[in-house]
């Protein structure tokens, strides 16, 4: 029988961004909010990065907040004409695009003291698919946006990190799954049998196997993860009492 | 009409692997993909980042192929338990798994002065599915796979370089992307209608706007791209004669 705690919550990620997709900005935004998720109990299942195109956003955004329980996007809500996130999930919604009173409230405020004021583009910021409410953004006025199962997250991985911080605590999750990591300069293929056994012996483990090289050696970093503490230190322990049968040294937390 | 030239060749790119949704590592294969297409003239259009498990790579890799001109994927392919992409990949595309005899030869020549030789794991990396061709990897023996129009990478970042390195100049693609960046300590609110008219008056131009908080202070990188050299420059040119007469500082290549 699944109980609540075994439930596992699950979430997709939208990233928007000609700028990701051409290679010229490193995304930053896929780690924080897997991070963040883990943190709450909820695992990120899947991300989509897609262009700057209503139909492509709204297609992924569709795609996702119906397969998983939460939906977040990043990029495309701030005030120019390529910042077209709000329509495109209002689209995907099927709710009109409205101004949100204190999103407009918030956004006076801001720009009271500043050249040009509350001008057109920055009133965009305001601009809501009717229904949603909004996440506080103390660093720079404009919110972040809610709509359901929907999350709209600002671009600029400082802003969503505020707006990630005035969600914490908010959204239902379950057990936050854990994880130890064990490393070495150890060849994968060397242990690839140990591995599989140790996972097979240990069924709420899930063991993954990342190789590396540096300093012109190869070595490579083990991550069990689970729910349960329990299983996840027997499974630690029984994969490190096989490394050292096998004459390998390693390393509690990677290295 | 549409000639050859103006064709845009797009790419989508499944990139496999549980450390990546954990949030514990950060991808650096998206970027280095994008880069290495547009200079092969093919556009990256879609990303997705799924989880180490069968029937999620598979739909990814189906939807994807068929949807854009070529399909790259990383991650998955190494010896290890968790390293399912061949069977994935050959499950989306209805054929058998086999080993390669060249990749077989490759890795028993690469394995024969170490440890253990070709065992059991390392024989892992010479399955493909039936039908594929190898991509050359100087650096670990373990080839890359290419399937059609599909292009199984390595998930380590340096492996995978050397694999595009073998592969350049090997796709067709259309006129490259050429891209501008202008950008100064300006709040992009604040010429927001400038970016909007030029990009209207420049039909074969995409502008997009990058603002940033650095030292305290907001700024903006405004990035200019097109396929026709002509074009770009008159749009530059404009934009930023536009951001002169408002009283804004510019710098050529973005700051």
């Amino acid at each position: 029988m699944t109980t609540s705690a075994d439930r596992i919550w699950k979430a997709g990620l939208v990233v928007i961004g000609d700028e990701i997709l051409s290679g010229r900005t490193h995304d930053r935004n896929i780690a924080q909010i897997a991070s963040w998720l883990q943190v709450q109990g909820i695992r990120l299942a899947e991300v989509r990065v897609v262009s700057d195109d209503m139909d492509a956003i709204a297609d992924a955004v569709n795609a996702l907040r119906t397969k998983f329980d939460y939906l977040f996007t990043t990029g495309g809500i701030g005030p120019t004409h390529d910042d077209i996130t709000v329509d495109a999930v209002a689209k995907a919604l099927g709710v009109e695009v409205v101004i949100h009173p204190e999103a407009r409230a918030i956004l006076a405020d801001y720009y009271k003291d500043k050249d040009g004021g509350l001008n057109d583009a920055r009133l965009r910021m305001a601009r809501v698919p009717a229904g949603a409410d909004l996440i506080p953004n103390h660093m720079s006025g404009a919110p972040g946006i809610r709509h359901g199962n929907v999350y709209l997250m600002a671009g600029v991985p400082s802003i969503t990190a505020q707006m990630l911080d005035s969600l914490t605590g908010t959204l239902e999750g379950g057990a936050p799954l854990l994880s130890e990591t064990v490393g070495g300069w150890i060849k994968e293929s060397e242990v690839a049998d140990l591995l599989r056994e140790v996972e097979k012996a240990h069924e709420k483990c899930q063991i993954g196997s990342y190789p590396f090289f540096r300093e012109g050696k190869v070595g490579a970093n083990f991550v069990i993860r689970s729910t349960s503490r329990d299983s996840l230190d027997s499974c630690v322990d029984t994969l490190c009492e096989g490394l050292g049968e096998l004459g390998f040294d390693w390393t509690p937390g990677g290295i």
